[in-house]
């Protein structure tokens, strides 16, 4: 039995985007799909192709840049007729999963806005509020990938030491300064072998696609820990990503040029056309959207992030995620983070008609995007969601 | 048909051991062994169980402490009598393989002598070596765990961005302050879910088993990248583990009293009994032992690294590796790495006939260790051996 699956022009999951992901049944195993309007539809189903009979997203991405090409095709052409019922189901019937093993999680902090944010934030006095290095190379550092959790997820709130100017000793306990960070995250398909490094130019063969991310922030935590050896505790509790990966095929029109970088770097993050992307985020808390931060305005492409943890010689795998740092525009409300939202919290936001600055037990924050696609289409990202919940305390 | 594998009196790898490694014959899929001697008994034959019949130690290291103790007592048993003749190889006639597949990786920095020589070298104005943070929480970053390999890989001397306080602008090029970091690994058999914690006086039922562990650090790369994330590339390009895991169930007798900690460590770092561990590594260099850096004098203990990680919620799992950070005593003759044997390379050290500093193309070094085992025995780690080879470069 066939049906065929349609979809409104305007929807964000149209053919311009056939984003991928993992979903479930009740006392199913987990397979691979990708979203078609509301609906998910089973790709080993309608490929037949057990390469998608699987948990993760991870044994057909390792195939590579030509079969991600060649299946994105196949896909959109089987679509367009009729397909088999089982492989079609609602959207709200199914449970979406993680939709890749995560290898190894790097954190970049590619927005010049947000860092030098942050800059004046922690360093007043100082003349520059970007480091020296800043813009010689994409900063950036290792995360946990193994708290990586799909959205809708609850987010425990962390504990762990903090020490004010004032305290005399740090003190221990719930952060009282959890935040977010708006980011896109990065999914490499195909790595590169030690001792090898991938070239900014060739970057677009690896990255498989992107995914919403939002690096959850105990700023309190981190703030105390972070030197000299960066964060840690301050970070590690949580990081949410989107169900589905849109892949960088599907964001050919969503290419921009990337900002002017002065001064030049270094040949090895040179490109021969430097693309950003133009992608529009949305951060909204408890309903309300609060900031709308352009992707369009980082500073480093993904393709020189990728570039550079490389250069070393480090090995990259199938399943590896990077992802932007905190996305933050000019304008107050394109920053992403609630801590220059609020500017460490001297400047309270009104949310539902009351002040807010850091989260509360209870609220819920939810990332969404949107990007231009082929056709003159608009696609999505799904969302990241999360919510604060309170955890049980070891004794203090 | 049988054989007795008799091993000497005074080996470091007797009945006291029984470290776990994965071996390979050519042709064959890798297994799960154990050392006895200069012999590697395959342990799916010898105990006829199918979790050894594996590459890595994950799925054994899953079934958690109490499986891990009777299967040490199994292992003994077992040896004391005729064994089966296809489990046992010589050593020589194998190959040793990464004993564990790498879930997240820690690094920590943990010895008091190694921080504060560094602090006296990179804040020599400093009055105070240490960070503030330091005698409060074990300081700790996550590095790249798909860089971790095993003895005998070579290293490829890694290229990046470096810059000293001469140069107008950074350059690129191959590392040329190449260094070692002698530590200890911690291999977590059992880990914790999100939300959760492990406790330090529980830790010891969740941490696995001890590696060899070479934290390969260009000091130039890490020097000008490292404000304000932490190490990177300085560090990511390669990590180099023994092949046997020393089971902390082997190490009941090299336990010690950890050294005072003075101010008092807050209530989820303290132990009943804070116990740190008697193991003398030793770091040949091109065949002459530089150094002899002895794990008692750490600051802080193994228990208090994964209570700390794990403190905020965020969840471990089997396959997690912490790192203690550098090993250095209190002498000259202890320090694990060459940047504080060196004093920063101004004191160089005579290796073999020739003065010496950071690490040249072709250098090998080799980590070893030794601890007391029950019985009066001493036991033995392996090795982590790397020698350093010229890269091809990217362009630059």
């Amino acid at each position: 039995m066939t049906v065929r699956p349609s979809v409104p022009a305007d929807s964000l999951f149209g053919l311009a985007n056939l984003p991928y992901g993992v979903y479930s049944l009740p006392g199913r195993e987990p397979r691979v799909a990708t979203r078609y309007g509301d609906q998910v539809i089973d790709l080993a189903v309608l490929l037949d192709d057990d390469v998608f009979a699987r948990p993760s997203l991870n044994a057909f991405m390792a195939q590579g840049y030509d079969r991600w090409t060649e299946v994105r095709a196949a896909i959109a052409e089987r679509l367009r007729g009729p397909v088999p019922q089982e492989a079609v189901h609602e959207l709200g019937a199914v449970t979406l999963r993680l939709p890749f093993e995560v290898a190894d999680y790097v954190d970049f902090y590619a927005s010049e806005h947000h860092a030098a944010n942050l800059g004046r934030l922690f360093r007043p006095d100082s003349p520059d509020p970007l480091m020296p290095n800043w813009k010689h190379l994409p900063v950036g550092y290792h995360g946990r990938a193994g708290s990586v959790v799909v959205s809708g997820t609850d987010v425990v709130r962390p504990s762990g030491q903090r020490k004010g100017p004032q305290d005399p000793v740090p003190v221990f306990g719930p952060s009282v300064r959890l935040d977010i960070e708006a980011e896109l995250g990065f999914v490499v398909g195909t790595g590169s072998a030690m001792g090898e490094s991938v070239g900014a130019d060739d970057a677009e063969r690896h990255i498989f696609g992107v995914v919403l991310f939002n690096d959850w922030s105990a700023r309190d935590i981190q703030a105390w820990e972070y030197v000299p050896l960066g964060p840690n505790l301050g970070k590690s509790f949580a990081s949410t990503v989107s169900p589905w990966v849109v892949p960088l095929l599907a964001l050919d029109a969503a290419r921009i040029p990337l900002p002017p970088q002065e001064p030049a770097v270094l040949p090895y993050l040179r490109m021969a056309e430097p693309w950003g992307l133009d992608i529009e985020l949305s951060v909204a808390w408890n309903g309300q959207v609060v900031s709308r931060p352009p992707y369009a305005a980082m500073y480093w492409s993904p393709a020189q992030m990728l570039a550079h943890q490389t250069v070393n010689g480090a090995p990259s795998r199938t399943g590896d995620l990077f992802a932007s740092g905190t996305v933050s525009g000019p304008a107050k409300d394109q920053r992403g983070a609630f801590i220059e939202l609020t500017w460490g919290g001297a400047e309270p936001v009104t949310v539902n008609g009351r002040e807010r600055t850091f989260l509360e037990d209870g609220d819920e924050v939810v990332l969404t995007a949107t990007a231009p696609g082929a056709d003159g289409a608009r696609i999505g990202f799904g969302e990241a969601r999360g919510r604060i919940v309170t955890g049980s305390r070891p004794g203090t």
